[in-house]
């Protein structure tokens, strides 16, 4: 379904779950623990809502950083992106990431 | 963009905000202070991300009612539906709605 890059349901299952799916949307439940780090991967375009709070940094893949910030409860749209997160805190996070199809 | 009924936002501007449109979502934050209802009002086919605990009634336009219990952090998938919603709860709730255009 990821219009550019590896799906992270299949190269990262420890943190990217599918919670629901229809041929509208497929939405994943994404927990990563404290200070742990994905795989390269891609994602459609894309509605996170944030279960906890965030601090992220994205890898993308000319390898330039990016750092997310973000409290619970907020929300981030993004477009289609290719991208390698981590964890930069000591606390676990999670977030529903609604993709578009 | 409602398919059917009216719109949140507009009949029910406490309520219901919008948090984000694009040309494929629109991201609503919905907070209900304790025991408080809304009025009849419709939805395209979304995906809910609770905030908080909930505890809902939904009156439909043909009087039938139905209760919706979930927990903070769960998601739950709607159908386009027209329904009038109730805080059953003393405390109050906050979800994010994402309607599908």
């Amino acid at each position: 379904m990821s219009a550019i890059g590896q799906d992270p349901v299949n190269v990262d299952p420890d943190h990217y779950k599918v919670e629901f799916e229809n041929d509208r949307v497929r939405v994943l439940r994404i927990s990563y623990g404290p200070r742990e780090i994905s795989v390269m991967h891609g994602h459609p375009a894309s509605l996170a809502v944030f279960l906890t709070d965030q601090q992220v940094k994205f890898t993308y893949p000319d390898g330039k950083t990016e750092e997310v910030r973000a409290e619970a409860g907020q929300t981030l749209a993004f477009s289609e992106m290719e991208h390698l997160p981590e964890n930069l805190s000591d606390k676990p996070l999670e977030l529903i990431l609604v993709e578009l199809k």
